[in-house]
C-alpha cells in the first residue's frame, strides 16, 4: 500500500504507539524492527496533548519523529471501553476524560476533525462499537460497559440484540457523515469499518452498506474484544470476502500469530494488537514455540539467548550493530535479573524482540504467498499453522 | 587509563549502571553518547542476581553486553546508606538486605570476593564511610543513618568526632586486608579510598597512609554526601594533591559540572555521578545555560529542540543515523507530552541527552588540557567555568 509518507508491504502487521511513541522504543528502533506502520490512538492524543498542539508541531510525523506511515483510529474504541459512557446517541458520544475528568464529546465529524488535525496517513471511521459478546451475561474485556449493561439489564433497560442491531445501523449512518465531515483526502486514506458482532447476517448487512461507500480501504471491527479463536477465524472469513478484492482489508486489533495466519488466509492485509508491545512490558516473549515468561525463575541461570537464531537486537547484537563481548546475545538470565529489578531496559529489549517476531511472521507470510510456499510456511511456524481451522489450506 | 576491556580517556565520567544496566538504555546507546566506562554497584548486584549467577554468565561484561571498561564500587556506600545498620565493627558491617530482609555480612575480604566474581577493570577498596556532617545536627541525605545517629545522640551514644576518626583508621586497615584478599591482581585494578570528611587534617592523615599502600590508583571518597560546592572543591584541592601524579584520581560521586571542572584543576582523573541519568528520568535536562524541567508547563507548545547546537541522539537523529521527517530533532513540546504521559521514551531521550552533555564536557575539558586553552573552555562552557573557585587559573 502506497502512503504520502511511504509505502508498505502486506500483509502489514503495524505497532501500536497509542500515545504517539511505541513505549520503549526510539523511532529508530522501531524501524529496526522491520515495523513500516505505526499506529496512534486518536482518543488519547486528543485528551493529551491536544490535536492543536499536534497539528502546530507540524503533524503526528514530526511530532513523534516517524517518517513513515501512520495510522490513526477514531477514537471511538476507547471512549466505549476506557471512559463512563454518560450518553450514546444518534448524534455520537459523551465520556469522561480519563486524563482530567472534564465532559468529552465525540461525534464522526469531530474524530474525522482531530484525525485530520493529528494527519496519519490512514484515519478510521468512527463507529458505534458496543461488546460483541452479551456484557450483562458473558464475559468481557470491557469492564466499564460490563458494569453499566449489568446495571441497565436490571432495570429492565437493556436488550444486546437491539443494542447491536442500533449500532449496526448507527455505524453505516456515522461513515457517510464521517466520509462528509473528511477535509484532507487527498492526504489521507479514510477506512470504513464493518460491524456486526458474531452475527453473520449482521455482518453481511454491514459488509454490503459499508462497502457501498467508496473509500481507499475497508476495516472488520468488533472482533478482538474477547472472542474464542474460532468465532475470530469464522468472523474475519465470512466478512473478508465481502469487502472488495481490489482495496486493503484491515482486521483491527488482532491477534496472535495464529489468528494472523488464519485472517491472511481469508484475504485479510493489515494488521495491529498490543500483543507483541504489551506483553514485553510485562516481562512476555514470543518465539516460535509459544511464549516465555522472565519472571518464571526457570531462567534464573539459563544463559542461552530468548530464542536461537532469531535476528533481534537482543538475539543478535552484532546484526545490528553492537559488539557484545565474545559476540554473545542478551541471555535470558541478564533479561530474568531485568525484570526481577525493574529495570526498563527488559521491556525495552522483550519489545524489539517481539516486534521482531512479528515481523518476521509477516515477512515469512508475504514470502508463502510470493511463492505460493504454504507447507515451507507451516515447517517455519508449525505453532501458528497448525491452529489454523481447516489447516489443509496450508499443509 | 588501559584495562583489560579497552583503554579510556581522561578525565573520565563514567555513567552510572547500578543494577548492570545504565537505565533506560542499551550498551549501544550507552556507547552512542561516548561514554567509555560503565560504573556497577556491588551491593545491588550481590544481592540481585548474586555474583555467582553474573560469574557463571562470564563476568559483567558478557551478562551486561558492555565490551568497555567496568568499575565496581566495594558496596560499602550502599550498605551504609541504603539499609538498616545492624553492627558496624572492626570486622565489617552486617546489614539487612533490601531485596529479600536477610541479614547480609559485608567485609573488605567478602567485598573484594564479590568484586573478584563480577569481574570489573577496576575494583574498589572497601571502606567504612559515615556521612560526613553531623548527622544528628546537619543536614544529610542519608536519612537512616541520620535517624540512627540522632537515636544514638538522644541515648549519648553518638559522637561524631570520635565516628570520623575511627572510620578513617578502619579505612586504612581495611586497605591491607583488600589488598591481602584481591585473587585477581593481573586482571582488575584495586584502587584505595582516602577518607577523612571535610577535615583537611584527617584528609591528610588518610591520604599519606593509603598512597603509601602500592596500588593502580587511588580515590577520594565521602565528597559527595550533601556538602556544598566550596567543600567539595576544597577537600579536593587538599587530597589531589596528596595522592601519586603518576596513578589516576578517582573523585567518586562527583558531580555538577562546576564541580567536575574545578576537580579536574585539581587533578583529578576520573568521575561517576548519578545526576545525567537519575535527572533525565525525573524530567530534567542539563544545557549550558542550566537546566530544563519537562513538566513545566513552559515547554506545551515549544517545537524547538532540547539544546540547539547539540549532537545527542534526540537533539540531532540524523547524526545518529535516523531520519525524522524534514530533519527535524525531538521537540520540547514531545518531551513534555512524554514526561506528562508517563511513556519511557521521555527518560530514555533525556538520559541519551545527558550523557551526551557531560561526555561533551569531558571532551571540551579534554580539549582545553591538551591545547592548554582554558579561556577557550570558559567561553564555551561559561557557566561550569564561572563557578570554579579561583577561576582565574581558567579566565
Amino acid at each position: 500500500m502506497t502512503t504520502p509518507h511511504g509505502a508498505f508491504d502486506t500483509p502489514a502487521f503495524m505497532a501500536v504507539g497509542t500515545k504517539g511513541t511505541v513505549k520503549g522504543l526510539l523511532p529508530a528502533q522501531v524501524a529496526a524492527t522491520r515495523t513500516q506502520v505505526v499506529l496512534n490512538n486518536t482518543y488519547h492524543l486528543m485528551l493529551r496533548p491536544g490535536e492543536e498542539t499536534i497539528a502546530k508541531a507540524g503533524g503526528a510525523h514530526r511530532f513523534m519523529g516517524w517518517p513513515g506511515p501512520i495510522l490513526t483510529d477514531s477514537g471511538g474504541y476507547q471512549a466505549y471501553s476506557m471512559a463512563d459512557i454518560n450518553d450514546v446517541d444518534d448524534e455520537g458520544v459523551t465520556f469522561k476524560s480519563i486524563v482530567n475528568g472534564s465532559r468529552i464529546r465525540l461525534t464522526p465529524e469531530r474524530s474525522i476533525g482531530v484525525q485530520n488535525a493529528i494527519g496519519a496517513d490512514i484515519i478510521m471511521a468512527f463507529d458505534d462499537c458496543p461488546p460483541s459478546m452479551d456484557p450483562s451475561v458473558g464475559p468481557t474485556n470491557q469492564t466499564r460497559i460490563r458494569i453499566a449493561a449489568i446495571r441497565d439489564s436490571i432495570k429492565g433497560g437493556y436488550d444486546h440484540a437491539a443494542r447491536l442491531r442500533t449500532a449496526n445501523e448507527r455505524t453505516v449512518r456515522w461513515l457517510e457523515r464521517c466520509k462528509k465531515a473528511h477535509a484532507r483526502a487527498d492526504a489521507q486514506a479514510l477506512f470504513g469499518i464493518v460491524q456486526g458482532g458474531t452475527d453473520l447476517e449482521a455482518r453481511t448487512w454491514s459488509a454490503e452498506r459499508v462497502a457501498a461507500v467508496d473509500l481507499p480501504g475497508y476495516a472488520i471491527g468488533g472482533v478482538a474484544v474477547g472472542e474464542l479463536h474460532d468465532d475470530i477465524a469464522g468472523v474475519t472469513r465470512h466478512t473478508a470476502a465481502l469487502l472488495p478484492e481490489d482495496k486493503p482489508r484491515y482486521l483491527m486489533g488482532v491477534g496472535y500469530e495464529r489468528d494472523i495466519v488464519a485472517a491472511v488466509l481469508a484475504g485479510v492485509d493489515m494488521f495491529d494488537c498490543v500483543l507483541p508491545t504489551r506483553n514485553a512490558r510485562n516481562g512476555q516473549a514470543f518465539v516460535r514455540e509459544g511464549t516465555l515468561r522472565f519472571r518464571n525463575a526457570r531462567h534464573e541461570r539459563d544463559f542461552g539467548p530468548i530464542e536461537v537464531g532469531c535476528g533481534c537486537a537482543a538475539c543478535d547484537p552484532a546484526g545490528h550493530g553492537w559488539a557484545t563481548p565474545d559476540g554473545q546475545p542478551f541471555c535470558r538470565a541478564y533479561l530474568r535479573h531485568l525484570f526481577m529489578s525493574g529495570e526498563m531496559l527488559g521491556p525495552m529489549l522483550l519489545t524489539l524482540h517481539n516486534l521482531w517476531h512479528f515481523q518476521t511472521l509477516m515477512l515469512d507470510i508475504r514470502c508463502a504467498i510470493a511463492e505460493d510456499d504454504w507447507p515451507g510456511f507451516a515447517q517455519k511456524w508449525p505453532r501458528a499453522a497448525a491452529a489454523v481451522p481447516g489447516q489443509d489450506a496450508i499443509a
